[in-house]
């Protein structure tokens, strides 16, 4: 049995450290959770919540609303909290034949963590891997943004310049998303790669930019200084894509 | 001279729209927004602030922080408030050979529709015409949103279901974006054209839905149910670059 105070110590992240879980809240996410197959450790509902759900076999408990209200993070769909184990992913091998890979530096706002990891999810990327200065995917406004995109992309920590050097040496096309780099759509793009975003306000970190790598630029022509990391993102996983597609 | 109570007044859409007024608030803005030449009706900041900003000729009441912070509707950069005039655009003509313009359908999210604008303006799309249900770009979280651009792109409203009728019968292609259309790189994107976004929850409205026009959709190949409205436009927008520069 959950107690209500180690759900609600779950809401920082010295405790997810601790214990390895995280939550899972609102009727949208617990639906992709139960979709998932992820360990469930406990989940808390309301009766209504609960309603239509598959949630045989599972630690369930019912609570009143009010209660509710206090062991969840959001204003609202408190209703339905799930604590969930965390993978934890190793850092796995280099990208394999025809793979593309997402490596994120210093991305620190959970808002646009979680939607990068959607549009991974969008684009068939089944990996991200989480460099320096990256918000913990397991916040609970990352695990919402994600939409459940959390569920099915494979989200490892590792230190980038080491780990992309490496990759490099082993064949895989590094491309580092550079204001300054070439148009995307004037590169042949080629796989197996991986494609890294810097941090919403400074970029790439100077130890990833120092990496050997093909700069890249989401191609523009209007007076927009820069583009949010999310939709840089989206406009490259775009392109690489379409150039597999069509190769 | 500005009242604080006409500042307070503009956090409202009621008195925004009365007054035919707007804020700009915070130094980045407040840059963009002397760059661009609109015309200010009233600046009021803090010695410190103004420090640097080329202020001469402006009507700019220097007031301490406390009472600023009371002015503005940021959590932080409140020590710059500017009410600046709208200019209310009324709808222009069709759009002009080689022209793409995008159009919003339902679009409530002020921050979704400030990222819409930042996404127009880095891609070259010079008009954006807000349909029914659009949040209104004058909101204080829209204009912090589209970092400036705002200022670069030309805003107007028009009721959409007539609007691309007119335009496609006068030659304009309309590509209608939807998760059931044709993938954006499988087509071959004609211009004049107008592409056309629908809400974040439920996609286009069924008025625009039976406009007619070439459906549109964003290739994906993973799990995740749909794009955000602004990753999706960010995709769509860099096709029609990338399909232009190479045409």
């Amino acid at each position: 049995m959950i107690g209500p105070s180690l759900v609600r110590s779950l809401h920082h992240k010295k405790y997810r450290d601790r214990e390895g879980l995280f939550l899972v809240q609102g009727r949208k996410l617990v639906e992709e959770l139960l979709a998932s197959g992820w360990p469930v450790r406990g989940m808390m509902a309301t009766e209504e919540a609960v309603a239509g759900l598959e949630v045989a076999g599972l630690p369930l408990q019912v609570l009143p609303a009010a209660e509710l209200k206090r062991l969840g993070t959001l204003v609202t769909g408190n209703e339905l909290v799930a604590v969930v184990e965390r993978p934890d992913e190793a850092p796995g091998g280099a990208p394999v034949a025809g793979e593309l890979v997402l490596a994120l530096d210093g991305v620190s706002d959970p808002g646009n963590m979680g939607t990068l990891l959607r549009i991974a999810d969008w684009f068939g990327v089944r990996r991200v891997v989480c460099g320096a200065g990256c918000v913990e995917v397991w916040n609970p406004k990352c695990v919402q943004a994600t939409m459940g995109s959390l569920f099915r992309v494979r989200v490892e920590q590792a230190s980038l310049p080491g780990l992309l050097q490496e990759w490099s040496t082993a064949g895989t096309m590094v491309y580092l998303a550079d204001m300054s780099g070439t148009p995307v759509h004037q590169l042949a793009l080629r796989r197996p790669a991986v494609l890294v975003m810097g941090s919403e306000s400074h970029g790439l970190s100077a130890e990833v930019r120092s990496v050997p790598g093909t700069r890249v630029s989401v191609p523009g022509r209007g007076g927009a200084e820069s583009l949010n990391v999310a939709m840089a993102a989206s406009a490259l996983c775009m392109e690489f894509l379409r150039q597999t597609e069509a190769g």
